[in-house]
């Protein structure tokens, strides 16, 4: 365990991702990456009687279905990290009472997904703990109703807006066992220059994104190139060119890899016209990440992806008191061997 | 860095508390630790327009005393780890906004104070970091608010009712520099035993609590007279005698020490009737640690001693669904060297 230069730390002890899994809604299931989700609900409502409940049961299966994956039991399992969008993350903290493993709690919007897989690989890495369960999960109609309107108000929306991925992405980190390697993570600063329209997140959150880039490319003394992929969680149509944009300026040679975004390729923007600028929301990185890039990695078609999770740390509270939208994004590699 | 028994992280690199404050508002001042605090505001309001930025401003205001007395720079501090009560934890994110360092954030309720504590303390003992702040907040009138009902409706209280701390507690920790050593962290499971009344907190984060101690004893091989003081965060009067029993029925030696509960020790609640049963929020656990117990530790009173923060993991919305109340305990041990 090292920190490199200002904020990133080199994992020393090839923590890996032995597990993983990710459960999606219809909508999710009807989009181009359906066939890399292990587990696809025909309803919005997850088979149960509130948006929340399905919410959680979503993370709760990805969980099981991580650990099985992993091939070790729930009494093996050494800590869960986990956190959602909900008010105080209700979804991870009921599924760490199902799982019963020491719990850390942690929230940082959408960039959920990476921060408790570095928080996980750390842990690993540094001897801390064996066997750590890092997840996140979203649901479409929680999110929108706690952040803007219940989807029944049927209000509209702006062509910038975008649509909260239903689906949970977890994964489970060891030293022992097979998987891709989890090499480093760079841990964001917030960033906020100004934007106050909480539907505007991409562009709100392109900053966050970009200084993370930035400074993983100026801790690491890599270069884009490195990376065969380089994904951001959810920036979407208006949020990924502005990041371009802003990395274009600084000088760093994008145009050496595949610069995607998970809010991208989550959806079929034509065929999916009601997701408007792309997918958003902490299970968008996660399902992504874990359900279609690792799958890629382990056909062979992908060897070092970085994984830039993007988070709009903002609630609806200081939305309304007249605050701008403080962002920040978490960027974790991950490579397979040989 | 090194996991004993089944979820507690001892540290062996000596990471150290170099730097704290405690930033309080009237109601603790009144109380009987007022004279441990660095600053004690005499406003709920904290000389703000809304409680929650009031809130935000205890916390920057602990966050940059803290680093003062550390003797350190914003620009030398590596990374910060904070949380607090509010929906998407916006005291801290606004707070780290303002840092400038990378950002983590958790969120364990009122457990939050030793969650981040302990995290920071694994960074820096194995060299992800050094300078890592960890803090957090609460305030009476925006967690009211948020939970229950508005101060300003009025409402009656029950009589095992707490009272939120309205306080912000930071600690900067190091392998650098000079204080008392962070020695073990044990993670806590999540407990939850069925009570579903979101104002009897105490009965509900009790099991937790004794789940931790346990846990804690059983990892460490120590006894309870190890420690000079183990305290609770937020038990108050109903939760701490039920943690007592269930203690006792487990066969733990508590009268080895001496345990207490910082809800129990930061009002008084002869004089301050209003807080009912006692204090609770994070701020509660983190400024009677940061101010009142680690000034103790400095005049030579106090050798070591185990915080037990206590969390109960409950939204408005999870109560309203008819949830019971999912409660967590993170303890971390500090201690005076020779």
């Amino acid at each position: 365990m090292k920190l490199i230069g200002r904020q990133t730390w080199q994992f020393e002890n090839q923590p890996r991702i032995i597990g993983r899994a990710a459960v999606v809604g219809p909508e999710e299931g009807e989009g181009p990456l359906s066939a890399d989700f292990d587990y696809v609900y025909d309803n919005l409502e997850i088979g149960e009687k509130t948006w929340e409940k399905g919410e959680r049961k979503l993370l709760e299966q990805a969980t099981q279905l991580a650990l099985v994956n992993a091939n070790i039991t729930k009494e093996e399992l050494q800590f869960f990290i986990g956190g959602d969008l909900l008010n105080q993350i209700i979804s991870s903290s009921f599924s760490a009472r199902k799982l019963g493993a020491p719990y850390l709690g942690v929230f940082g919007a959408c960039s959920t997904s990476m921060e408790s897989l570095a928080l996980a690989s750390l842990i690993v890495d540094s001897g801390a703990g064996n066997y750590v369960l890092a997840g996140t999960v979203s649901h479409n109609c929680t999110v929108e109703k706690q952040f803007r309107y219940p989807t029944e108000y049927g209000s509209q929306k702006p062509p910038y807006a975008q649509y909260t991925v239903t689906g949970s992405g977890c994964s489970v980190v060891s030293r022992t066992g097979d998987g891709p390697v989890v090499t480093r993570a760079t841990i964001g600063r917030v960033m906020d220059l100004g934007i106050k329209d909480p539907f505007n997140m991409g562009a709100a959150m392109a900053p966050a994104a970009a200084d993370t880039i930035v400074s993983h490319f100026r801790d690491t003394g890599l270069e884009p190139g490195y990376y065969d992929l380089i994904v951001t969680g959810d920036l979407a149509s208006v949020g990924l060119p502005i990041t371009k944009e802003l990395l274009q300026k600084e000088g760093i040679p994008m145009e050496q890899t595949t610069f995607n975004d998970c809010g991208l390729m989550i959806y079929d923007r034509e065929k999916q016209p009601y997701v408007v600028a792309g997918g958003s929301g902490c299970g968008c990185s996660a399902t992504v990440t874990y359900g279609h890039i690792l799958n890629r990695m382990q056909k062979g078609d992908l060897k070092r992806v970085l994984i830039v999770a993007t988070g709009a740390l903002l609630s609806p509270i200081s939305y309304q008191q007249g605050e701008s939208i403080p962002c920040i994004a978490h960027a974790v590699a991950i490579e397979k061997e040989g």
